[in-house]
């Protein structure tokens, strides 16, 4: 079993798409398990404020490291644990990273927010720095769940009768259902008549060709 | 105002994302609006079913055309509007990209799940084949949200003042805030001293070599 614990203001915001559908039935059957940790709960400000001013000037609020790092301790209670911090300069995350990361037993995702998190945690925790992709996101909540999700698939037992784990299928960009002819205003689609022909030898050279 | 239609069927699972913080306040502010449509009430079979075996034969299931095409007809109503299917083959979706988008008056995201969707309804809507990146997803909701994310900070109004649009500064990996020096586990951190000196030129000349 792999656990996934979560640093994040927001709990809320993702908890339900990491109980929903196929991560939930893995929760359900213990495959994987996800904790949540509010930094807030963590911090000793009396006004329990985690985001302050940042040093030298700029716009936006910066969160402070000690709660954050209070979680993190939390959550791994001493254990070894794989620690990541999202960044648009960090690692590209990918497929292979996804079956690598599935061997795991504790993996922590620091969800940062407004600027970012004071830049010690990363230090002093020896976080790994990931990203999803080139683009700017608000928080590192969907990174977190996006690798959660990509992770989970590729542990056995996870994936229901309704998907399969075959990347190669998965990436397939071509799948046909009933009906054979469809109908769509007054213009008629047929599936590509290779797939009806029942020569599976046929069929599997045409998969390979949609592939590219 | 920018309106996100999202065909899923799953669409408590990232509703609560969507409702939360920036885009929460963005909805309520009416600077953009987010609608979901689940083929499962545009399915005229009689047990409600929306996936059906694959032509050709492999494991899992397909989701059927006519379904999502209705949704995408009842989000779009005969306006025009951008729609985006998701391919692990699909185009890179990046920062650019959601500068542009967020021009745009409709956007229909379809999430497909399972083996995929027909393959037809990605070609009668002529709709755009997107990646958020190289892995394998359960199913397109996250990356719809993950796009709404991106889409929506460049929007006029939607960043509050915690938050800075300015993609150069939120991509800047070092940030700090108080306390000036923290402690952990009996070990001093310091914060940069440039950061803490007032001379601007020099705290941008360092914020510049930060971000290499």
């Amino acid at each position: 079993m792999i656990h996934f614990h979560i640093v994040t203001l927001f709990p809320e915001s993702i908890e339900p798409y990491l109980s929903a559908s196929i991560l939930g039935r893995a929760q359900e059957k213990k495959l994987i398990k996800v904790s949540f940790y509010n930094p807030r709960d963590y911090t000793d400000d009396k006004w329990q404020r985690v985001d302050r001013k940042p040093y030298g000037g700029g716009p936006g609020m910066v969160l402070s490291a000690e709660p954050f790092l209070r979680a993190v301790s939390a959550a791994l209670k001493g254990r070894k644990g794989e620690i990541v911090f999202f960044s648009p300069s960090g690692e590209q995350f990918e497929q292979s990273a996804a079956k690598k990361l599935a061997q795991k037993k504790h993996i922590v995702f620091i969800a940062g927010h407004y600027e970012g998190v004071d830049a010690r945690v990363q230090k002093i925790l020896k976080a790994k720095l990931v990203s999803v992709g080139p683009y700017v996101l608000t928080g590192g909540e969907l990174p977190a769940a996006t690798m959660i999700d990509a992770i989970a698939r590729n542990i056995s037992g996870v994936l229901g009768k309704e998907e399969s784990r075959e990347d190669e299928r998965v990436a397939s960009p071509e799948v046909y259902t009933r009906p054979e002819i469809l109908v769509w205003k007054k213009k008629k689609y047929k599936v590509p008549p290779v797939l009806l022909s029942g020569n599976h030898a046929k069929i599997e050279e045409w998969k390979k060709g949609v592939r590219g």
